[in-house]
């Protein structure tokens, strides 16, 4: 697999900014963009399409729960037909700015919840294999989950995630809390590394657990964000790819 | 210009049903179908999709304000810049549904206040022509405004809406109240001829006023919906085009 | 404990109407009346008050989640700050209107997802008997859930809502669907009466199940709402209270 | 009349924040909270309230227009019914977390277009009168428009406010700009003093103009607020009132 970094980014929203995606792009190689739903809004949109097609880093949509008030981090129960049509209608928005810039959508990523929610729940993840399939596009996803057994049932092309900035507990899941917590980013390039070279990392509870790294994942919304963005490429400049999967 | 009849559609939201769109469809054109904004949820979307590619109409994106409570039909003061990405937003939303299907998208219609605001304001009649350039598509406007200026300045094609269902003031605009109100059926007919021969409509105050009928108006949620879009196609029918422009 | 009738109301929503709330008024003696957040608009909560405060009933918040197009009938994980906060503001805003129409609240009655997860889950339930104990008001609960069991630990007075136009599982509980089912109004009056005199429903799977039976609702969407109101204020009429509890 | 220094606050929303109203609080004498529509979140609210009461400052509402996408600085046409029900909703919401501190609203501050709008459009006014009398509450207003005209004709009490951040047109109405520019904090203090004084401001074009200053406005978005507000108080603190008419 291509190795890879993913930035989730234009997750401002109107007079609200959040994370500084043009600071960040140069330290990375995909930018999962915000749909609106969870965050952003059309104008934010079109400018972090702008700002990524110039930066020339893959561009990809970051779908989201309806709830801008909780990020899109709060779980909800939805239907596989409620979640397909939620992640069709933001992809396609996305597109819209991207057909505007002729510049080809690179990717899905389910945002925060929604993204747990296809780790637990085959209904989601098969909603999100159905978005993928209709728009023939490669999923940002996640390893030994319902999403991985799905995606690779249908034949759904998928890069497994690794979190630079989120801690892992004993199952080998990552811990998403409603704010992120500051990371000490001399520590973020030999954790990046172990799951690399060794498919491990150590959770908060100091148990050794499986994990793939197809794609490193840094929040812009970490506080020092773009120290660990720097650090995470610094190490793996030589070995980055442009094509995610 | 050929002749067409135009219908909004897909304005029910979750739970609540709004006009009746399976049964107006044999009886227009094209449907406008509303993007998730001042109606329309994903969902609804995708089955109106669904529905009038299955009846082989026309399926047009029907943008509106960001505003559900009043339905779209509250002028809102927004940029050129606000209103072509809210645009672009949504038609891209709804085009998500249509490649799903495998349908092509015939137009843009803006909707409600949307619409009267591109009829007296420069600046938003430029933001959808924006949009409709960029995705190479006709828009339904109005004749003799903003709109039918900028279009045809910047060569976008266009044809004009003639309300079946609205009345007239003196300048020749139709009049939007908020909620409908019911037409006399019997009565309609005479009125899209006289639109069509003579380009006349009288006014509530009963002044001849000019106007342009390129693609006749019926509203789902005017009283009597259905009866109006009968009306209109039985005395269409042998005339109609399947082509906007 | 004395026997009520009550119904959510204030469910429309802008354009969108739902349910017959004055039809239903002379039928029940409690208004459940939605506060904007799973359904409602600030006009149509002061409409609805008005009515209800001229049909002389008693008038309570019916608070949901921040979830229009789903009604409120959706899951999510909220936190008890959450929760409390959010039941609270929606409280105040009914009240806003109750006080403006000299009338005071009566009760409170979470809606739909909100209702199911003060059920199972501790820290909902807690979060509603804060707004409740706050503002000194008894809630529209359940039986033999967290909700009883809380309620009664902090003693705030709560009354048990029994179902007229819901099927039950073998738990006892209310099964809640999207959109609610027709129910046979003929045998509405037997259902009721069987769990006033003796504490029990049938489940769909035709177990008996405990139920207790304060105060009957009757949901204004369910298809011929009216009849079932009817039916069951027919079968009561001798014996209702215009105290909740 | 008294003088007074009041703030909006409470503006953050969800993960987004905005203002450092704790900073602020110190340094005036009322807070003007928002409620929910064009900013805030019920948890802010909440968290807001219990700062401000803690800061033994006044406690106003400060609703806006439902866009919050737009700030409630998007001029909206609205109805006086709808205008009405909209500031009752949002003053009754925020009074549920006053209720629950224990600490009485002083006041109504509308906030952004919907303030502008109140300035050129009598049922606009009027509607905010109707809550203002209803509510038995004082109004932060403004000079010389339909607020000072219709407020007066109703006997709602009113203080006319003065931007120590804005700048002024030639008519002597501020210029209400998307984001706030950053100010000079040395020239804050006189051009207060010279407002107070001698009840004039120097227009953008240099034009002298009428203006009364009642109570003086710091916005809590200016870059540079707390600099601001630091300056005004220190130019006012032995005159100011706890009382804002």
């Amino acid at each position: 697999m291509p190795l890879t970094i993913n930035c989730d980014m234009g997750e401002s929203f109107g007079l609200y900014s959040f994370g500084d995606d043009s600071a960040c792009m140069p330290f990375v190689t995909h930018a999962n963009i915000a749909c609106g739903f969870h965050a952003s809004d059309p104008k934010t949109m079109w400018q972090t399409v702008k700002q990524a097609a110039e930066a020339g880093i893959g561009i990809g949509a970051h779908p989201g729960l309806p709830d801008r008030e909780g990020f899109g981090r709060r779980v909800m129960k939805m239907s596989r037909e409620d979640v397909a049509a939620m992640v069709h209608y933001q992809c396609g928005a996305l597109n819209a700015f991207l057909m505007a810039e002729g510049v080809k959508m690179s990717h899905i990523k389910p945002h925060g919840a929604l993204f747990g929610m296809a780790q637990n729940e085959t209904h989601v993840a098969e909603a999100i294999a159905d978005v993928a399939v209709s728009m023939e596009l490669p999923v940002i996803g996640y390893s030994n989950c319902e999403m991985s057994r799905v995606f690779t049932d249908r034949g759904v092309p998928f890069a497994c995630e690794f979190y630079a900035d989120l801690d892992y507990d004993d199952e080998g899941r990552q811990i998403i809390s409603m704010a992120h917590e500051a990371v000490d980013k001399t520590l973020v390039a030999d954790k990046v590394e172990k799951a690399l070279k060794r498919g491990k990392a150590t959770s908060v509870n100091g148990v050794e657990v499986d994990v793939v790294a197809d794609t490193i994942c840094v929040h812009s919304d970490t506080p020092g964000a773009l120290d660990v963005a720097k650090a995470v490429h610094a190490a793996l400049k030589d070995r980055l790819s442009s094509s995610l999967v």
